[in-house]
């Protein structure tokens, strides 16, 4: 499958599992309704992509620009509409914490790899990989009313700006860009990033 | 009066309406000073049309090159400060609702026009309406440290988009941008938002 | 010194002054740990020229164009990690009040400086200029959940914007745009700013 395929599927299942899990915050945690849950869990799963893409240029986003983003995103809300009080109080708070970690560790790969192939150089790439991934779990925590989890966990921010390294070194080892990058490395990064991060959760780092 | 005559003077009467509303909110709910109440006021009116323009790329937004927005705005947080304390508690908290409302479905009709005017599709278009009207509302909870009402209220977000699809749906039909939609179609679009809008606030929906 | 390398100057100042109050906030009022603290000194530093940026479509921003802008702000965030805990709880409490003081200062300078040199008007470039001096400052309370200073001290706007018309006015009066703006506007501008905050601090207005 060729680079960017695999960074748009990278990305919407990123997508999904941040719009699941800000939909579950909105139900559970903030006790909202049917139209809340969809909306957070919305902004959530699109939040990091809007920011990424406002901060290259790249407007409208790709959010606005192509409809599989919104799709995903309102799917995730209205399983979790559907489903989501089936599931106990244990489920729902591991479910949360594998669902952020899994949309943490795609969101830094596709970010970077979305920075690298506008053209910016690998230290701003690493940054905006970093935000992609922080940025809908921060707005999701700021709409309802929590201390940030990326200013509360220690191991929230490094395992993505670890993950935004690896792929930013291996398009430079690989001569591509991220767009031609191998999908193993994409894999290994965001892999590295998803176990990183569950550590952090299992030690209470 | 042509299309982007209406656009406009509906986005100023939109303005007005939110900033008097976050300048009440300061006062009132917030008990903030002079500069405070016309600073929220301003944010209030400002935000959702400034998030609008950057997801669109007219930068630098219509608040920084057209000077009417401003003066607006600012007016409607001075208005506060002159005349807000002699209004009754019960008074303040129904001019709240109103004036909300008000904004909410102003903006989404002129946002999703403004969407179209720039280009955007159908499906986009009625997004970033619906981004535009609850975009000041957001800003004011966030910074005064309330629950956002696009999440907690069930009809909020709804109304907006409802009158975001009928102003696409009538550039269609009509085979026009927005700019040249018929006065007609963007007063039923917010007239149906508000009057959806205040049947959620008196049914507690 | 040229104009442009006295903004320069100018704005790493503001960064640098930011990182540490927004490290030291987190390490004090919020008790975040070491990702915590580094994070939020960034984000305090950066945020406002990153909106800025976005609002004259000046993008990727000059923080991930030039690198810089993150190493002095991850360098405020260091120092307050390796000192920070050597200080008493007074010379914390007044460190925070100069130090936000400061960048206020000098980023109500440099706001409205590059506004002015991006071809903005003199209305739209204070207000840039005022946006740019309290946009990090506001994201650092949102982030930690207190009320933003903007809105709830009364001498905290006024004095950005008061500095930002002095640019503006001497840029006007001396025929240049900002780049060329003699050093002493520049530094007048911030010390009155500067100055306003402190007996607004002082006098608990």
């Amino acid at each position: 499958m060729p680079g960017s395929t695999l960074l748009l599927v990278l990305d919407l299942i990123g997508v999904l599992a941040f719009a699941v899990d800000g939909a579950l915050t909105a139900s559970r945690t903030a006790r909202l309704d049917v139209v809340g849950v969809v909306t957070l869990g919305v902004i959530t799963a699109l939040g990091g992509g809007i920011m990424r893409d406002l901060l290259i240029g790249r407007v409208p986003p790709a959010t606005f620009s192509d409809w599989r983003y919104l799709a995903v995103a309102a799917t995730g809300g209205v399983l979790v509409c559907l489903f989501g009080h089936r599931m106990g109080r244990r489920r729902v708070a591991r479910s949360l914490t594998v669902l952020d970690a899994a949309g943490l560790s795609l969101f830094a790969v596709t970010g970077t790899g979305t920075a690298l192939a506008a053209g910016l150089g690998p230290v701003q790439s690493v940054l905006l990989g970093g935000l992609t991934a922080i940025g809908g779990g921060t707005l999701r925590d700021l709409l309802t009313g929590r201390t940030p989890q990326v200013l509360s966990s220690g191991l929230y921010a490094v395992p993505a700006l670890l993950a935004a390294t690896v792929v930013v070194l291996s398009a430079q080892v690989t001569h591509t860009d991220v767009v031609g990058v191998g999908s193993v490395w994409a894999l290994v990064a965001a892999g590295l990033c998803f176990g990183l991060r569950m550590v952090g959760v299992v030690r209470r780092i």
